[in-house]
């Protein structure tokens, strides 16, 4: 709290890795790309989880748990998940240690190596589907709705708190289904369910869109998914849905008998989101001053702050502070009253600005005399004396009203910062000003795709579901098109 | 469905592997030593993880996320940690796999091998006090209370499903204190918190104790536990709670500055429960017919199935369940009402008392014309014919009456298999008899202990908390003791 964090304007990477140590979200650990989610930053996790588990079973799927470790071979049945996969991930050779001969420390006992190497999940699809094998054998084991939280790991080289890390944690779901048809619409029911989130709890709009055969999952046949704006111009991909057609069931052998009697191979999909989406609500919605969290995600969503000379003034406060909390809690708000005498109320008024809690009460004597609160919102910054009388209710009105505000910021900048191009030269020029989402025409070929990457380090986030048919020219090869994508540059 | 569960009484091990595959809770996976948890099954784990969360939320603890790796050098760093757990690791040597230049599949590229091994953790305690060194400065920064969801490894040989896995699930909590006397609290408050869940959620009455030297978790100065007694005589640790002295903070270097403005190192604690827990619920209750499962800790509580000839008579009994279902479900109560037309009642009625549902409701026209329903308990296997009217609160008690009763009968088992034993020619007719838990006096020496698990396969489960001062003679080496241990043969 000493020094204030670097301004968004000047150093918005800067800022963002600054902030995440400081709110106590997370921070690098001493295993290389591994971070430490710290209490602050994991009850945030937690509240995420526990909404989209809730919306995963009002879906219909149910938990499960699959194993941490991959036999090397599995990776390599699915032609295209293989390339995709094998390049990036924690191999495990041995199964034993042993003390060193000089006496210092141990070493990786050579009598105890594997006969084939384990490999840690990157992703469980392979690993499902060769238990999806035994589970399923006709249409009436179908649809087998399945989900799985769970850490992973991708050996990254260059990593980010949240949004890069060599382990992070996610939920996986993994479908099968008897027709193509059934599992199409799993997955877009899936990508509904993470768009619904993103905007309900996390207060962040999102395009929903299909990825291009280049930024497909790979061993998907198509890849959906919710891409969001940050604050600094570029996107992040949210959350991915993936229409697996039979490529997975056909790799591990699952059939299964129709009503008809005939041998066919399963259809699948598999949907996740990871921590990567605490990245997103922080780059999403805070500010040089900190944190803001949107009410529904917020750990603490009021705070009460006493403003006091002595100890009886202190009490009478704590008196008149009891009911009012206790009628918080009882409509489920989570509430703090902090009377933590080693701080000055400056200091934790800083403090809880950078933690972004959504609510601040503040009450001194005057306040009970007046029979008045002082209530600051995080989101505006604004302030203003409150009576009393019906506080509870005001607050419970207040939760909601920032929770639209933030998201209606956030929708506003998205506007704002969504432009349709027409030229090559004005997409480059626009990129290296304010960014944001492009709309632009694009030829459908992943050569004119690769080639404004290379040049530009913009990629397609996505072609739009609800992308109007439109005639124009690709602004990279000139060539016919029918609609707009999404281009941006991306976390 | 098809053929019988193997008799506990003819082959005990054999009717729990049969029984967890059966009931859908878990099976083997291809990864050796690794299951998988089915739905069926994790929910059940999940309603534990919620109870218990709870609780340590109640207690004051935070949950976090620590790494999954921990560099091999951190668990030499505390000694009798590493002999515990170097032997039993899965070792992750490289970072990247490669296309075989032969063609086939893929194989470890050796060129991505790593500087310094990582190890899988088997548990976190050095990855968390590396973490603690950065957190801890002051006493201001005492107690801190943290908890960890999570997966770990530790490498088996011999491995039962849920009873010892290569990995299994867990929470660890990792705490941190000022005083040796405020760790010994919080180790022991942690203990009866595990107590209370295993008697009040999972009707499993616990002896709780401390453990001898020789059976302490490598790096406490004490262990604490609970012990639990299955239907075949043997015990099951179900729980246990660390006092970790300063020892890791001597060997992470964890010191904070006193009020006093003294430099001094932290006191720490341990504590865990896992999936283990399962195969304790299981054991502990279950009968040749399946599952019993204390109302608690049950997915499905109540199952409504219908009796009926035509669609006509179906829809009529719909129509009355309907609004009971409702009514039960907004009592916190869960329900299913199964109407599969392609299974037979009598079908159904094994399926749900294999699966341990604790209440089975079964309705038909005859039940309709009497305003009556047929109500049937899975731990007794009683039936009765029950008045509609008020049918709800009926249901209510009953399932507070099953989880009380299951408790009472496995109180009763304990009591009756809880044997005092003067000779050790008695002690070993008994470990070959009935078994059970047995009080016996001991000399306090590792060597008696040592000797008597060598010829008898027996271990000191505890040395209870409420043990009776009763002076007594050693049952191996007949030499002076103070009170009598628990010995039990255990998994």
């Amino acid at each position: 709290m000493s020094k204030a964090l670097p301004k968004r304007s000047e150093n918005y990477s800067e800022w963002y890795n600054e902030l995440v140590k400081r709110a106590d979200l997370a921070e690098n650990s001493a295993v290389r790309g591994c971070m430490v989610i710290k209490p602050y930053g994991y009850s945030i996790w937690e509240k995420m989880q526990r909404a989209l588990d809730d919306m995963f079973k009002e879906t219909g799927h149910s938990n499960a748990y699959f194993p941490l470790f991959i036999p090397k071979s599995y990776l390599s049945k699915e032609a295209s998940h293989v390339e995709g996969f094998a390049k990036e991930c924690a191999v495990v050779t041995h199964y034993r240690l042993k003390n060193d001969p000089d006496g210092k420390g141990v070493i990786v006992d050579p009598d105890a190596k594997l006969e084939e190497e384990l490999i840690v999940r990157p992703t469980s699809e392979t690993v499902i589907w060769s238990s999806y094998k035994n589970w399923i054998q006709s249409y009436r084991d179908l649809p087998l709705l399945i989900n799985q939280w769970a850490n992973v790991v991708r050996w990254e080289m260059r990593t980010r708190l949240f949004l890069r890390t060599a382990e992070f944690l996610w939920q996986e779901g993994h479908t099968a289904h008897a027709t193509s048809a059934e599992a199409v619409a799993e997955t877009k029911q899936m990508l509904e369910v993470y768009a619904t989130f993103a905007q309900e709890w996390m207060a962040l709009p999102v395009v929903k869109g299909v990825k291009t055969a280049n930024e497909r999952f790979a061993g998907a046949e198509d890849t959906y998914c919710i891409e969001a704006l940050m604050q600094d111009g570029k996107a992040l991909q949210a959350g991915t849905s993936h229409f697996l057609g039979q490529n997975f069931a056909n790799a591990f052998d699952v059939k299964f008998q129709s009503k008809e009697g005939k041998l066919e191979y399963v259809w699948g999909t598999s949907w996740g989101v990871s921590t990567r989406l605490m990245g997103a609500l922080i780059m999403a919605h805070s500010d040089d001053n900190g944190l803001v969290l949107p009410p529904k995600l917020a750990p603490i969503q009021v705070v009460i702050v006493p403003i006091y000379k002595n100890e009886e003034q202190l009490a009478a406060i704590s008196e008149v502070v009891a009911p009012i909390a206790k009628e918080l809690k009882k409509r489920g708000i989570s509430v703090k009253f902090d009377d933590n005498d080693a701080f000055k109320p400056g200091y934790k008024f800083a403090e809880y600005e950078l933690k972004g809690v959504p609510v601040r009460l503040a009450l001194g004597a005057r306040d009970l005399e007046n029979n008045t609160v002082e209530v600051a919102r995080r989101d505006t910054k604004t302030k203003e004396t409150v009576s009393l009388q019906g506080i509870e209710s005001y607050i419970s009105d207040l939760l909601d009203n920032i929770q639209e505000t933030i998201y209606n910021k956030a929708l506003a900048f998205r506007e704002e910062n969504t432009t349709s191009v027409d030229s090559y030269e004005e997409f480059k020029e626009l990129l290296d000003g304010k960014g944001g989402f492009i709309l632009a025409h694009w030829d459908g070929t992943p050569e004119s795709e690769e080639k404004i990457k290379e040049e530009t380090k913009a990629t397609i986030r996505c072609i739009p579901l609800d992308q109007k048919e439109e005639s124009g020219t690709c602004i990279y090869s000139g060539k016919p098109s029918k609609g707009r994508v999404v281009f941006a540059r991306a976390y």
